[in-house]
């Protein structure tokens, strides 16, 4: 029953970051009256509302009826936090959501729903701006945590260069280039998502050390560097394609360079509900994506020509796999 | 992220039930390939979506790769089992997932989205037979944890009659009949309710003491008995409907008698989860309906002339206040 019902506590959440309830009770507790006018929610479902995200420890109420944060949704769901992941939320609630009423039908043909991205579709998917906007920002948010551990944990100081392939906003370049002073680099991506990087590196101040690069990895080669990360690129597509990408990345990244591939992997032993979900939004969102294991991944790279390959969880949800290249 | 992401876990055991998994892994546990064929969805998925299921802790899989059901769905999720819950999955998944897909509109305006049930709109809805079909049998399995504590803990043994007000199927007169033989009754439902309910009711083996009384409530007269039950009705409407309900049956019970309502109520601090959510279902589905306290209910029977009010809990979600009129 816990899980059957568990879809009302989701969209009570994400209905929430919709409305921008964290933000809104950031600055001090608000007592109902004052929360419903700031919100502009009708009165009639209030008073429940702000009271199931008591219930579900995302608010607390003092005993002044007054409504106030949990830490966890100051620091995560308060938009313009350093760690603001409410975009992430907002992507779940405006696709994913609706996508997943539709999981029967996906699993009975094994094709995605309602125009998944496929090979070729992201162009015509970008088309329309807002949709672009919402995707992108939400793709922003669900690497944030990604990114920074990625910062964190790879060997940065023997490089000079790198390129994010697949970059969206740039979250993973800038988050990078934001601890390693040392570094430039800069991201890959569609020709219509260069506004969007270089806006959204400009806000961050790191215009002059990244840099955007537009092409299309099934037409064109790969910026090369030092360094190339891929980070929720490969589990959109297919073996095939997968193995593409990486062999288009070999030659790119430069001898004693190294290739960065991150997902929400699937552990060898099948066991983590999150990756295999997640596995299942892919058949939901694409033609013949899926998550994968490390070791598969170790496969297709030692297969592309990297000499070495390395594992590195990345927070909670992704695992890297990191292939080296020889130096010369 | 947990709360987040948690309708993906909702709807895979909600398309699982569509599909029908645990019955048809009830007699022995299958392997891959024919669980696959079995469930006939396309193999692209197939794995993921059984693994997840094992992820969640609903299935097994033994170290030959066979899948197995957990004790509890076996108990609740094998079609034809006594414990039968599935119906209640098939209408949240049916109805309800989609519905709180507008949980964001329904608290902007205060409105029930897509058709809710309305005041008189009930028999509107009923016009589509498989609607009617995949409603009813859910309100049973919604309603045979409660009907069964109910029959349990109940001082039966006092009465004779019974009836059960807004019945549907029957569940509560089946569950109650099949425990105390000495009792005589049936339910009360639209005109459209009666062959569901005598077909149930003969399914069971109880039309000999399980009668069916058409009617509206809104506008006839309630049948009388010792005891009136209203299960699950209170929460569709607003204050004066319920109040009106309540006055309406204060003489249709006996004298020395009683009235059982139970919903999902609210606790006094409000602090259920469950409770809360299933009041934004009712903003969600009705024009004014909404989950209330016992102590909110306790005073509409008092005014309704029901001389002493008990509380009893009937299992993990649904609560009985108990109204008795005095003997003459």
């Amino acid at each position: 029953m816990n899980v059957a019902y568990a879809f009302q506590r989701s969209k009570a959440l994400l209905t929430a970051v919709e409305l921008d309830v964290f933000t809104i009770l950031a600055e001090h507790p608000l007592d109902l009256a004052t929360l419903t006018a700031r919100t502009r929610i009708h009165r009639r479902g209030a008073r429940d509302f702000f009271d199931s995200l008591v219930a579900l420890g995302l608010l607390h109420r003092d005993p002044d009826g007054r409504f106030s944060n949990d830490p966890e949704c100051d620091r995560y769901l308060v938009r313009g936090q350093p760690s603001y992941l409410g975009d992430l939320l907002r992507h779940l609630n405006a696709r994913h959501y609706q996508n997943w009423s539709l999981l029967t039908q996906a699993l009975m043909t094994g094709a995605p729903q309602r125009g998944g991205i496929g090979a070729g579709s992201y162009p015509a998917f970008y088309t329309d701006a807002a949709t672009q906007d919402i995707f992108l920002s939400g793709m922003t948010a669900g690497s944030l945590m990604a990114a920074r551990a990625l910062a964190a944990k790879f060997p940065w100081g023997r490089y000079r260069t790198f390129i994010d392939i697949g970059t969206a906003q740039g979250c993973v370049p800038v988050e990078i280039a934001r601890v390693h002073e040392h570094l430039r680099g800069g991201g890959f991506d569609l020709p219509s998502v260069r506004v969007a990087f270089t806006d959204f590196v400009r806000r961050h101040g790191f215009s002059d050390r990244l840099q955007f690069h537009a092409g299309d990895f099934f037409t064109d080669p790969l910026p090369a560097a030092d360094v190339l990360v891929m980070g929720r690129i490969l589990h959109n597509w297919d073996v095939a394609t997968r193995t593409m990408l990486l062999e288009k990345a070999y030659p790119a990244v430069a001898p004693g360079g190294a290739l960065v591939v991150y997902d929400p992997l699937l552990d060898e032993e099948r066991k983590s509900a999150h990756a295999l979900l997640s596995s299942l939004n892919m058949l939901l969102e694409t033609p013949s994506g899926a998550e994968y294991t490390a070791a598969e991944c170790k496969t297709w790279m030692i297969q592309a020509g990297f000499s070495k390959v390395d594992f590195c969880p990345l927070g909670d949800i992704h695992t890297a796999v990191i292939g080296m290249k020889d130096a010369i």
